[in-house]
């Protein structure tokens, strides 16, 4: 319907996760009525994240060179490792500023249903960084949902054996919330969590 | 936070409209995990249409060349001219696939409040259509809001005293609708626009 360039781009953004027909043509209008320099920066910023960004070879986490930011940082305490579902995950562990050990990115959460096994996880990556680096401790922040929780178990089942301390991140009440907005199942988990005064 | 080249990313994605923080950051780590290939075509897309797309020198649609896709095509009524406010209500209009005549795209609709007067709006560029392509109507197609309706009355005091139909989109009840959810801003149009049965 548009001239082919538009048409193109339009396709193109709407190929993007949570964008429709209707805003990917929004935001191809937009792109088109912008500064062109404001334009050209964004395409060349996706180019440029390909280009330039691979997987941290320790702990696959996004990086610019062969090992990313955190891994690169010899302050942090690598016997306390903090295995994540994604890397986008991580940001959200940093933001908290209370964790100064080392991650691993499992890249996904089990999922026999959508077929996604052991195999089809880093677990093994994770088995060859625990005696090179000293590993005491899995920290693991797994989302909890059933995958998360399945993927906590089988870590747990596999990693404790070894002599580790295998750890997960609480569940229950998110500060600042009210008691009466909380579902059963994180008020129930709130109530096993629960901790000496 | 994120490695230089992916918050460069999320930096410039953050910037389209309608696309918040959270947003940016899900689809710069979409961009990073589909295939190279279709991170860089989205890449292409956006310089391609920089690079090619202008504005058509009738009508001030999007062109691929010097006159658009409409423009080009010899088998429209000229005498006919539309006039909207962007050049995807033209789209708009098209789909309906009611009208055969050619467009006019003002750049916007008055709106003082905003700074945008008859000099800001493309009225001079319509007056010189006139005469060399034989204009004999124009159908308003400006949006039914206040700035809209200020920019149809506008040309209606403009355009008529030079011997032009000068015409506008009904307002009323979308085709479909209930009549319990029209508003009664709708429903008063629809009243003073009824049509003998």
């Amino acid at each position: 319907m548009f001239e082919g360039p538009v048409q193109r781009l339009i396709d193109e953004l709407s190929r993007l996760p949570g964008i429709g027909s209707k805003s990917a043509q929004r935001l191809a209008f937009h792109l088109l009525t912008v500064e062109e320099a404001d334009a050209l920066r964004l395409s060349a910023a996706i180019k440029d994240m390909r280009e330039q960004v691979s997987q941290c070879t320790r702990c696959f986490n996004v990086a610019a060179g062969e090992l990313c930011a955190i891994c690169r940082d010899t302050r942090r305490d690598y016997t306390l490792v903090c295995v994540v579902e994604r890397p986008q995950d991580i940001v959200v562990v940093e933001r908290t500023q209370e964790f100064r050990g080392s991650y691993h990115v499992l890249g996904g959460a089990l999922s026999p249903i959508n077929g996604i096994g052991p195999g089809q996880l880093r677990f093994d990556e994770l088995r060859k960084r625990l005696e090179p680096e000293g590993v005491a401790e899995l920290i693991v922040a797994t989302n909890p949902t059933v995958e998360g929780d399945a993927t906590a178990m089988y870590i747990a089942r596999e990693f404790k054996p070894l002599g580790l301390r295998v750890t997960r991140l609480a569940s229950g009440l998110p500060v600042g919330g009210d008691l009466d907005y909380a579902d059963e199942l994180t008020l129930g988990r709130a109530l096993i969590g629960r901790s000496e005064l």
